[in-house]
């Protein structure tokens, strides 16, 4: 028996989500089916974060313990072949048995992309929330957003009915910054947060929070009010998820 | 009466090419049928380059002679609410009614796009050629590309079975550089072509036989043995429509 831990990248678009549902294709499934394919038995893959439908990822990690003996470079190419090219395994390692990937997340990192410009290029379209105007103020957006580091009670930032046992996480940076599209040099306002764990619609919710700050609607210190607040009604929108990138997960 | 001048940027991957063909979807067919539907008549739209299926486009330029008074933007959004989100009017404006978009070009600009690593991310799949291993030879493909630069006749990089008047052309700028992907950091070889004019899956096959250097199979002087042999035969393989990308077409 080996477990791997696994290097994950999708593009979100076509699928329910990360986990197994009812109906539909979930990457989780995907994974598991190519995987019991390799080994001939049921296999079971334990993604670090349950993406919602339509969110994308660079660096999704999971785990896997398989019977067969196989090296990770063969095994990430086994499985590539046997998943549709919207989903690849960018990287498999042996890993100790105990590794859980869900459990022993130190850190993951997710990007929230808002295209900022008139047009939205067909390359870009997928993966962004446009925002046609007006032009988004970013200095407002990253005072905002320094907001959101730290330990907070996350509550106004969470999906609403949602039960967790704690609404406390530690973010541990949070930034905006604009670049140009590389389809043809587009506006692109870049939300980037790295934290010890995050709510269900909490990158989410800051994007649609940190919009309103970079439309003008509210100054910068209006983020304080709402996380002060524990209150989702007073926070921005949930920001579709076509925006929003799992980038990665850091482990110890 | 006004003519426009239209820049378009599209995603090839779902379309049967620029050109109207008797079945399946094209974007001159789509653009036909979203200015008739403002206009209240039948419109022809003419464009620069008419790229084969699957080929992608950032600046296509197209020209179209409307009957009702309407101003360049208000017409680019009307267009495009009436477009898939694949296919984008980034710009429409007034041109003298003499204006061709075909028979006016005085240069256009090509990119070819290949992903040099094991992976390729989602993302970028669509769009480039996935050449995985071997690491291709940088400063062997810029040598080789400097062998296009220039007016010759290149019957030899010419799909197969075409008929034109002539076969020859001026190509002003060819180069290859090496970037990161915005998706994860994997290896893109970009090949930017800029010439007075292209032969039918002409930037194609340049790609096919600057691969074929950049792998060693072959030296770069063996690039101007293909040109001057003006015969199909000897140059690389036509590479896959999904890397190409039509840049932009200048005019006067």
């Amino acid at each position: 028996m080996t477990t791997f831990k696994l290097t994950i990248a999708y593009d979100g678009t076509t699928f329910v989500g990360w986990q197994r549902q009812a109906e539909g294709t979930s990457i989780q499934g995907l994974l598991e089916t190519a995987l019991a394919d390799l080994d001939g038995r049921e296999v079971t893959v334990i993604g670090a974060s349950r993406t919602d439908a339509g969110v994308h990822a660079l660096g999704q990690v999971a785990c896997a313990t398989l019977n067969r003996t196989i090296d990770g470079r063969t095994l990430a190419h086994a499985v590539n072949v046997r998943l549709p090219p919207t989903v690849r395994v960018l990287d498999a390692v042996e890993v100790p048995a105990t590794f859980h990937a869900r459990f022993d997340v130190k850190a993951k990192t997710y990007r929230y992309r808002i295209l900022n410009d008139e047009v939205v290029a067909p390359f870009e379209q997928p993966y962004v929330w446009h925002v046609p105007s007006p032009r988004l103020d970013i200095d407002a957006m990253v005072e905002a957003a320094r907001v959101f580091e730290g330990r907070h009670d996350f509550s106004a930032f969470q999906a609403a009915g949602s039960s967790t046992v704690t609404t406390t996480r530690v973010v541990l940076a949070a930034s905006v910054v604009e670049l140009a599209s590389p389809w043809g040099g587009a506006r692109l306002v870049v939300f980037d947060v790295r934290g010890d764990g995050f709510l269900r619609h909490m990158v989410r919710t800051m994007a649609g929070t940190l919009v309103e700050v970079g439309r003008g609607a509210r100054p910068p210190a209006w983020t304080a009010e709402v996380l002060e607040s524990r209150d989702r009604g007073r926070a921005g929108r949930n920001a579709p998820s076509t925006g929003l990138v799992l980038v990665g997960v850091e482990y110890e």
